[in-house]
């Protein structure tokens, strides 16, 4: 295996010494940079990019060439998982994902096929070989995957919601259905995070985007331990768990087996730290609203976090995926300023 | 002033000792009701009933009358105010509030008037009155605003919003602007609820229903002192403050001048108690996604929640508006279950 030139990420991820806190950012291969959108206009839609192994990697590769980021994120989305598993879905324009099809009854769970991702998603794996081939060694590449309570809600839901009371009706009125359809979930996400690892993946990270809409005791009962499978089954690289506006189990999670625990802009980085434990690495955790304001208020609110989380191991990034309306400027900005404040 | 027979939640909200935990649901008034749906159908849509008295009456009262509830609520909406204020909405089906003008500029704060209830919002107070008069002193009536920053939300973005980063972006790049909207809409906001209670309000409660979309810092900033301001100017009845999703900030709303605060699902009783302090009443918070599941399981869950409450000041509700596809009965099953178990 190449040794990794920046290793950062790697090193922070394990708690090891760094000499500078690293940075990355969710979404910072995406429409804030004109070359993506200028990649992106020239297939049908978000999907098509997603499945194209070569343009798959070159936008992978360009926040690292374009912004100086400590590291790529593949290209993709954590719903190829669904599709993988049988059930296809569609992304419409200011709308989002749409699923044609959901699951609603025993024989829609029996259906369901574990993934297989060296045939149902090879196109991300090869879109990892051709990004590991390209950085050669530069920065580590994040591979990751959607947490099982949040592709559940997709799956049974069918698309985004402002409530999810559709998913969140099915814990309550089929449990064990609903069990069924994580476990599944979490065999299919192990199965495909290994095999971004085979194909050179240096860490991965897994989104609980919608662990806000579940009262404690459900995420206990229906997220957490399919979390706690997947820290469990990998091994191979660092985990890092990102469960948005979870807040009231960052005690758990940071019970987990994983060894990096990502922070979205509500959250305290010292009340977490407290909740967490001095086990982990923080990741995070500036407003992605923050971008919005001008150089020196952005340096200024950088260094600000930065202070938060002195003193135990943090990756710097925001609190959630860059909007798409930022000034690449403004990002810049924000990822020079972890470089210089952190020194 | 009548006396009021059952003065349950009166005596909650002040802390007095009482016989059994009073009960109230968020949105009880609306969709759940086939008697509500009648009512709608009769109307153009939600804005003419919200604004014909007799109507918005008629269906305040069902619910006391149905299903048995310690309160009524006026039936109307936190989206009078900007309305009030010069900047007037639509409802649109499935879809929510539009608002056809926002306000971007100095010249659109300038042209924002302070709210003169008696005039601009008589429809609400001559509703109050009505209610008054039917309910003749069986239960309180609470009256209700939205909390300025969340009223701020709909008057910059426009539309309910799933980032609100158009709203969010302007407390970073116009900071002095966006607290002349808030002083603006907040001395609005205090005039129409001394209205809705000199006509006959016996509680208030306001809605801070995306205060959970701002980090901690911003919250403190741009949320907390019109809060705090409508808190110190209400003394004639009790006010109780429902700040969903900011559970960063329930040690601050605890030392706020209200009488009771509101939790949402998501956050654990205990916790909060801790958070909140001793001196207040809390309310809330059952998962309102806990009606689709068994009669049986409702009340289990139901008596459960009630001993995470127990020995402190407690007001029964749901941790957001019920949902309008909940069988009724089921809603019923939760307000006995209440009136059974904290016997």
């Amino acid at each position: 295996m190449k040794m990794i030139q920046n290793d950062l990420l790697l090193r922070a991820a394990q708690g090891k010494p760094i000499k500078r806190t690293p940075v990355w950012l969710m979404r910072q291969a995406g429409r804030i940079l004109p070359e993506y959108r200028a990649v992106r206009a020239s297939v049908s839609g978000f999907i098509e990019l997603a499945q194209t192994p070569e343009l798959a990697a070159e936008v992978t590769l360009q926040p690292v060439d374009i912004l100086g980021v400590d590291a790529a994120i593949i290209f993709s989305d954590i719903l190829v998982i669904p599709e993988a598993m049988g059930l296809p879905y569609e992304m419409i324009e200011k709308k989002g994902p749409h699923f044609p099809e959901v699951i609603q009854t025993v024989q829609d769970v029996q259906n369901l096929r574990i993934a297989d991702p060296e045939t149902d998603l090879s196109y991300v794996l090869q879109a990892i070989e051709i990004v590991k081939k390209e950085l050669d060694g530069r920065v580590p590449l994040i591979g990751f995957a959607g947490a099982p309570f949040t592709i559940f809600t997709y799956m049974v839901e069918g698309a985004g919601s402002k409530t999810f009371s559709k998913a969140r009706k099915m814990l309550y009125q089929e449990p064990e259905l609903s069990h069924q359809i994580l476990q599944k979930i979490t065999d299919s996400t192990i199965a495909y995070l290994k095999a971004q690892i085979r194909h050179g993946a240096d860490l991965v990270q897994v989104f609980d985007s919608w662990a806000g809409i579940l009262p404690p005791a459900q995420y206990s009962h229906f997220a957490l331990p399919y979390l706690r499978q997947i820290c469990d089954a990998i091994n191979e690289v660092p985990v890092t768990v990102f469960a948005k506006g979870a807040y009231f189990a960052l005690e758990e999670i940071g019970q987990m087996s994983c060894q990096t625990v990502g922070l979205d802009w509500n959250m305290n980085p010292k009340t977490a730290r407290k909740l967490v434990g001095e086990n982990k690495t923080l990741q995070g955790n500036l407003d992605p609203c923050a971008l919005y304001d001008s150089f020196d208020n952005i340096r200024k609110m950088t260094r600000q976090m930065l202070a938060e989380f002195e003193g135990k191991p943090h990756i710097a990034n925001l609190g959630h995926g860059v909007y798409p309306d930022i000034d690449p400027e403004k990002v810049k900005c924000f990822i020079e300023a972890i470089k210089e404040f952190s020194n």
